[in-house]
């Protein structure tokens, strides 16, 4: 019979954990047992939750005690779904005292149902055509207000700069001065021109926004009208949305996650989602080629060990494609041994002001940040380098050079 | 020109907030400033956050020194959707330190995109005929696993009672055993019957569950059945959902919205939304009928002063019906001259052991109910009234009294 596993942490657990353990498996599933006839208990059995582990683990210094337990939901209790799952192991559960859910483990019967990444790490270098480096992203900088000229230039600069993915910003909303449309066959042109001129191929990244119920239809007309990739801000939504996003065969377009809004449901120490189950396991469960969230390093940052976790998440061996992460905000190019370190090759390099704030703009941005992932793929020293790319030499100027710890 | 007003709480401000709050203000609407040259500035102004108020206030002894602040940003720049809204005002920001968003101040201008509740207070009461008191609804017991006899006798048990809504758990699926459309259909013909026996109307929320992409074409399909009123883990799917089901015009039924992994986005003190955002006024301008909320009082609190927090925004003057507030878990009849001093007429006396757990099962449960609420509506002393109904006082024998403080 298969059983979704649920892992919460326990910040406050009480005195018996055990006991609370047994009232969570009992009570989110068939309510009573204890009252129960002996004959109602055996057709019951099937769809009990049980507690597979309950572990007592130092705290902080200042919470004392705290608690790792794990239970088994019998999946025959609900509809092969993310809200159903969700409501089932956190649903009430969510509002019971400091409880965060740390982990789920799907049975092989529920991963089928789930899309997983249509692209993945693999399917988007073969678009790009690149395999042995990370990738390269650039976002538009101070987008809201401006008109499609200022966008197509922004687009045009970036994508001189050699990068290979440029993505809208995620409050940039349909408000009529450069549109969703316009913005898919405009951008397709200017980076037609850019490859004409550089040989270098660069995937622009859309934002999906609007109402919910017309997102597939909107989605549909993107990849007919040959967009790259969408961008989408898919904790607005819910991540049952993505996932129909990522099953329809009219979309074949990969799909950028971002985190807007999932800091929210993430960061307390005593709530809510741990960022490697949403932002890693759940993102890329229901269809995220791409998971944007704050790298360790830069001006929004998240703690190190989470970052990794959400990145182990998104590639580690399971029965979908690899989900390409994304560490983000305060990137600069002279982070990028650290973060090549942390997150290795497979994952995405993604810069806003690392980009266009340097001397030369944009492109010289762009060209820093290419010169210094081929410093570091081949063992060449930074200060040798910054011979040979002026413009590397101008970044590490501005914004220093990371030491690895 | 419109604005929407965001007022957040910095439980770690750090030392300077007036900073802070510009950096937020300028960073997610026009991204730099001080930059630009004064005629980009004049073009911009229009698309600038404005910081309305910065005011420090006492923390906990623990934390130290808080702020409250709130930023205006033009509605020029997003579209006039919750998830635009959700991404502009607590996107990037929510993944910025200790920030939790308090609450939001739409203008008239947004507002008339907002549905509200299609009944609310008034329409369910006339839906009811009981305009005078509070109403009483109880929920299904442990019905995972059970099939439809067990469901409908547990239905019937509670009509009985004289309850006027029943609710499903929300735990409650499409697992084959008792069907939604067949739930609907031979639910209508058990209240039917007892609509006869008593001369008592009942209604029956039935729980809205499946894909995102499948709810309208079920919700419409319920209306069709004569479901008398969805229920529905909003949470799980998202604000933006639920209001489509509430713009629905085949769809016209009342939704009663439950906060199901709702404790994810709301408990932390620093993190997420406020308990009176999130469950009152955004589940009110989005399209509940009903808010339901841990009472003060029950087994899965909430602080008195939340609790309250949220009724208000359910029933305050505003452009929108009145929600019914459903403060929930662990009442039991002798809870009821507490809710009613604290939560008016105008609310929802909602029961799971408490009407089932009756030693004279739902039945007498129901009645207890009933009397009790009788008694504080015509300033009767409890002690007189179980003197009229011995289910009261074996419902007050069973689980107490509980006194106002």
């Amino acid at each position: 019979m298969s059983e979704l596993l649920a892992t919460y942490l326990l910040t406050e657990p009480g005195a018996d954990t055990e006991k609370k353990a047994e009232q969570i498996a009992t009570g989110l599933t068939v309510g009573s047992w204890t009252d129960l006839p002996l004959l109602k208990q055996e057709q019951m059995q099937k769809h009990k939750g049980r507690v597979i582990k309950v572990e007592e683990i130092e705290g902080t210094p200042a919470s004392g005690k705290q608690a790792v337990i794990t239970i088994a939901y019998p999946e025959i209790n609900f509809s092969q779904d993310i809200p159903a799952l969700l409501t089932t192991v956190f649903g009430k559960l969510s509002l019971d005292g400091k409880i965060k859910l740390l982990d789920l483990h799907f049975s092989e019967a529920f991963k089928r149902t789930l899309p997983g990444p249509k692209f993945g790490v693999y399917g988007i270098r073969k678009l790009l055509g690149e395999f042995e480096r990370p990738l390269l992203m650039s976002i538009f900088k101070g987008v809201i207000g401006r008109g499609l000229n200022d966008i197509k230039e922004q687009l045009r600069q970036q994508a001189l700069g050699g990068v290979d993915l440029i993505k809208d910003d995620e409050i940039f909303f349909e408000t009529g001065l450069a549109p969703f449309e316009t913005r898919i066959t405009e951008g397709k042109q200017i980076l037609k021109e850019t490859y004409e001129q550089t040989g270098h191929k660069t995937l622009y990244a859309v934002n999906l926004t609007g109402r919910t119920a017309d997102l597939k239809d909107k989605a549909r007309r993107a990849a007919e009208l040959g967009a790259d990739a969408l961008l989408f801000n898919v904790f607005a939504y819910g991540l049952d949305v993505m996932q129909s996003l990522a099953e329809d065969r009219e979309i074949q377009i990969p799909i950028m996650a971002h985190p807007a809004v999932s800091g929210a449901f993430t960061s307390s120490p005593d709530y809510g989602f741990s960022h490697a189950l949403l932002l890693g396991k759940l993102n890329r469960y229901c269809g995220a080629d791409f998971s944007l969230f704050p790298s360790p390093y830069g001006s929004v940052a998240l703690p190190r060990e989470d970052a990794l976790a959400i990145h182990e998440e998104c590639v580690r061996e399971d029965a979908f494609n690899q989900t390409f992460a994304v560490p983000s905000a305060g990137i600069h190019p002279g982070m990028v041994p650290l973060l090549m370190r942390d997150f290795g090759i497979d994952h995405i390099i993604n810069a806003g002001g690392g980009v266009h704030g340097h001397p030369n703009g944009a492109q010289g941005g762009g060209k820093a940040f290419r010169a210094v992932i081929d410093a570091v793929l081949e063992a060449q020293p930074i200060d040798e380098k910054v011979k040979q790319c002026k413009d590397l030499k101008l970044a590490l100027d501005k914004w220093g050079k990371v030491e690895e710890e």
